[in-house]
């Protein structure tokens, strides 16, 4: 622990996050101090303390390289070691414009004309060379700062308007002592290691490509392979253990499907529209107007035809799989014993981002989700609803991200009505319903307003991303008003006719979004069973070769997903290179192995394995790959040689 | 065999296909005079004999309903009956033109007035009540027809344009014999009754909702379950014992990839187009110019925003999958030693057919291929190339579809080059290097001329639907223009960078027209591996419902698709029910078959299989799913009761 002290001669703890504030927001300070310093010319914006470090806005002639922080850094050095002591001053308005303009800091001037009349206008001077328009609080001399970085630069637009001058930050941090920096470097480079946006490209598991298009990212073989396992296991689960049937519905649809489902009104701008018929507001809010009258919207969406000016049907592709897996279940007359009627689709979405929203895997504009809506009585919801959300741990804690996600029940908006159908009543009604179910099952959640779909309720679970933003990854919803929309019926025990309700989910989510969490999770160590290489063959020279592809050929005939490494490379090579690779098994085979029908197994998880018969590791691999297991790796220095 | 006279006097075969001719053609004359009968403000259009029978287009105020046809067969037999001769007569032009002005049939004066100035206009009158403009040759009495039938009715335009008049037209056949009718009214009914487009329905494997739109077939349950297994299959076969990595590409790019291409100025019109920038055809053909010059090609993609009058980007959804294996391919760089590089997409695709066009699951606005592109130095071409004829080969034997399929070397158009890259001597060298392949192997093919894509020649795989209209299954296509356009490469043995060849494939081609063709094969009655229900269980009454679970958990458990009917029906009402389903198996349970552990089994293929271990009978339905087995179907009458 250790103490700093402030300009006014205050004495706090360095290591509180007011200490830590302080500090950081001085080497900003520092920072803007060194840039006046190595370009005379450069124009000061901002530069506050932030969570974990501080930034400085500049406008220059030239992006900053690392080089550029490297020198930077030096000169902060040599004006900490100057050790100049920081003074408050303030100055009436004008004055204040004034030393400014004198400065030729424009910026400055400006942030000062838009502070209010009676404010208290303030700068801090570092010794002769600096002075900055600052509130404070500041460090009594630069000499205080014990331990500083600066971590990367990147665009700005001042005031983070995109109309407005473009600007370089620079990212800082700071700590009182070394350890401390040092263990958040680490930490960053943990990060860095693990953000799957660099990792999923550096593993090859995706790409993407400019004459493509943004947020459209490839999936190269191995990440293919592991979407694949992923893909059969749910379909499977899903199916043979809580009896969903399968669909496979179209990607895209006349607008007329997207009008009946009220998306078109609410969220056309988020899809990808053919063929578009361009009304005009007063056309479309008619249009609307048609559509809102559950006796008339059916026999509307069945007659209207809408076409562009070329006479081209207006079409949608899909942003969810709602309305298509209504029409299977339309396809025929079901009767409350075949209820719930429970459909599950590998379903692709597409969904029109912005161009400054896409990102990896996480955030893009075609996407496949393990989709799926259950037409249940009003009787069946609550153990309907729990069992999508039992489901939904299972997957979880069978990828092994069971810890990582928070669960959040997402209501309506009562202040904003319009925005959902229904009235306050029936609201009430299902996320009462809701909440009963939720707290019946013990789960801990949180509650959020205006975070609910137009039709219904959600319970969303959220998980983050290796730099903290969070997004839902799995959402189970209840809705009780689109089968009148949709005219949807079951035939009751006295041969009436009535309205189901409907419950939206999935199983695991997006199979990119949760490739991304994996990748982060694991930091590409994946556990076996999803990895796209499970097991590399290793023959010590040529003459082991076809040893080591009758072992591949025996796992491969198993289903084990295995390669041969036969490059006439050396031994060590090819195993650094494996182990690089992060495969789980490096099976090893010369003289003594293929002599006795045994392979020398080295895992990313224990290391040196020793030497098995071909079919005892066969035997475990299966086990191993069957069970789902997620086995522990040891710290490198426990690790068999 | 017997013999038919002309109204000259001339005998001829009747079952001669002359003789069949001028049956059907004098019955559609007698089908006209009963409409006129019938329907007295009837007007006539024409009425020729074809294929299997003979047909008559009316503008009449409504389609004609079974009912009616029933009427109109009754009227013919009455005429028929009458025993009327048939006579010739011929008219001057005027003369001929102010009868038929007379009789108030205006399509047949516009018939008359387009003959040619010099051409001999003749009549056939048919007694007293009726006569008609025709050519001949017809039966001397309407008694000589021994044999009709009514077969349908549907609009049709007069002279084919939909901008004339709407007529109706009724489909009829006849004979010389009820033997030969009949015949070929139950071929007419097992074509029907084998018919995708009705079976597939009745089955529930597909449906079409009006509200999506036309082409957009959803795919229900039971056939997503059938994909689902031919999907499995087809990526392991490929992946496991092919060599294929598998990749995942997006669905939509922007126009610059296509561009690139080619498709772009090839094929816009059969795709999906977002945004369009729709420009004029100058600025199009300008724009193609950028393009054509593979130096400049890449840049121009990569550095070119277009955009719609919105600014909107230009995107399009893809019809093939080949550009984006490409840039997996590109992705990173290949030495010789990774060549064949071969890449396997399970790949849905958007072709904008025209409405006219769509049927079924045969002609459909969005469908998933088997589809794959090889990269291989130009010496590995010969074999890659037989292993994708025999893959293919192998895929249509185990589905059973071997022996329905012709194989057709297509061709450029030597007579069209601007229709395709490269030049005479290139298309030489390539359909040259083709036909060396197939002769190799010893393929039975027929060659045909402007049948290439336009960037090489292809073998196409050629399977009939039950109506005879041929379609492409599979193709294998030779390329050695597109990987200059895309800049693809390999590093050759001496370091240096060289072009590859690519083969576009498909090993099975579209899941849904090879469902189709599954479809009509089997008469929906598939081999049982196959099928997406291949066991039910039936216990004979609730007190086995316990014991049925059982068996049908058992199974499952062993990736069996099994159900259970646990109805309160009659156990014989359960039967009729399975055998109508199509279903391969049967377990009967009941007292005996719970006390001692078995089923009764009841197959599709011997009928009574008899009581057997559920042990048993799981090993032998898993050997005849695991070797995809097709057993035979014995006929009704030599199934085991």
């Amino acid at each position: 622990m250790s103490t700093i002290m402030l300009t006014d001669g205050q004495i706090i703890e360095g290591e509180s996050a007011e200490g830590l504030k302080v500090i950081r927001h001085t080497c900003s300070h520092v920072l803007a101090e060194a840039v006046k310093r190595l370009y005379p010319n450069a124009k000061l914006a901002i530069g506050p303390a932030i969570d974990d470090g501080f930034y400085y806005d500049f406008d220059v002639d030239a992006p900053f390289s690392r080089e550029d922080l490297d020198a930077l850094e030096a000169e902060m050095k040599k004006i900490i070691k100057e050790g100049n002591k920081l003074e408050r001053f303030e100055l009436p308005r004008e004055e204040a414009i004034k030393f400014m303009e004198e400065r030729n800091e424009p910026y400055k001037v400006e942030l000062i004309r838009d502070l209010p009349e009676d404010a208290v206008i303030s700068f801090y001077s570092q010794g002769e060379g600096f002075t900055d328009l600052c509130a404070g609080p500041h460090l009594s001399s630069t000499k205080a700062i014990k331990a500083f970085k600066l971590i990367s630069s990147s665009m700005a637009y001042w005031r983070g308007d995109s109309n407005k001058a473009r600007l370089q930050r620079i990212y800082g941090t700071a700590y009182t002592n070394k350890e401390d920096l040092n263990a958040h470097m680490a930490r960053l480079e943990d990060i860095k290691m693990r953000d799957h946006n660099r990792l999923g490209r550096e593993m090859e598991l995706f790409t993407t490509v400019d004459v493509i298009g943004q947020g459209l990212p490839l999936i190269m073989p191995k990440g293919t392979k592991m979407i694949q396992k992923l893909q059969r296991w749910i379909e499977d689960l899903e199916d043979r253990e809580w009896g969903y049937v399968r669909t496979r519905t179209p990607y895209m649809a006349k607008s007329n499907l997207y009008k009946l489902s009220d998306h078109w009104f609410h969220y056309k701008d988020g899809m990808f529209v053919l063929n578009d018929d361009l009304m005009s507001e007063e056309e479309a809010l008619e249009d609307q107007k048609l559509y809102s009258d559950p006796n008339f919207a059916m026999k509307n969406a069945q007659e209207h035809v809408y076409t562009d000016d070329k006479g081209r049907e207006v079409m949608a592709l899909r942003p969810m799989t709602c309305p298509f897996q209504y029409f299977v279940y339309k396809a025929k007359q079901h009767s409350y014993r075949d209820l719930p009627y429970r459909m599950g689709e590998t379903s692709t979405l597409f969904r029109n981002e912005d161009s400054g929203e896409m990102h990896g895997l996480t955030r893009v504009r075609q996407f496949t989700i393990s989709e799926g809506h259950l037409i249940c009585t009003p009787e069946q919801i609550a153990d309907e609803f729990k069992n999508c959300v039992k489901l939904a741990k299972y997957c979880l804690t069978t990828l092994g991200l069971e810890d990582e996600v928070t669960y959040r029940m997402s209501k309506w908006d009562p202040n904003d009505p319009g925005k959902y159908m229904g009235t306050a009543a029936d609201w009430d009604i299902v996320q009462d319903k809701m909440r009963e179910i939720l707290n019946d099952i013990g789960l801990d959640y949180t509650e959020a307003d205006g975070e609910a779909a137009f039709y219904g309720p959600k319970l969303d679970i959220q998980a983050k991303n290796v730099y903290g933003k969070e997004d839902t990854m799995i959402t189970i919803q209840l809705d009780m008003f689109l089968a009148e929309r949709y005219d949807m019926y079951y035939i009751d025990e006295n041969g009436d006719k009535k309205r189901p309700y409907i419950i939206h989910r999935t199983s695991m989510g997006c199979y990119e979004r949760t490739l991304a969490w994996l990748i982060e999770h694991y930091a590409g160590k994946f556990p076996t069973w999803m990895c796209a290489e499970q097991v590399r063959v290793l023959p010590i020279s040529d003459k082991f070769e076809s040893y080591a592809e009758k072992v591949r050929a025996e796992l491969n005939a198993a289903g084990i997903d295995v390669t041969v490494d036969n490059r006439s490379e050396k031994i060590g090579y090819k195993i650094r290179e494996a182990r690089m690779d992060k495969l789980p098994y490096m099976l090893i085979v010369g003289e003594q192995e293929e002599a006795a029908g045994l392979v020398s197994v080295r895992s990313r998880f224990e290391g040196n394995e020793g030497q098995k018969s071909l079919e005892e590791f066969k035997t475990q691999i299966l086990k191993e790959i069957a069970t789902k297991e997620i086995r522990v790796e040891l710290p490198e220095d426990q690790k068999k040689r």
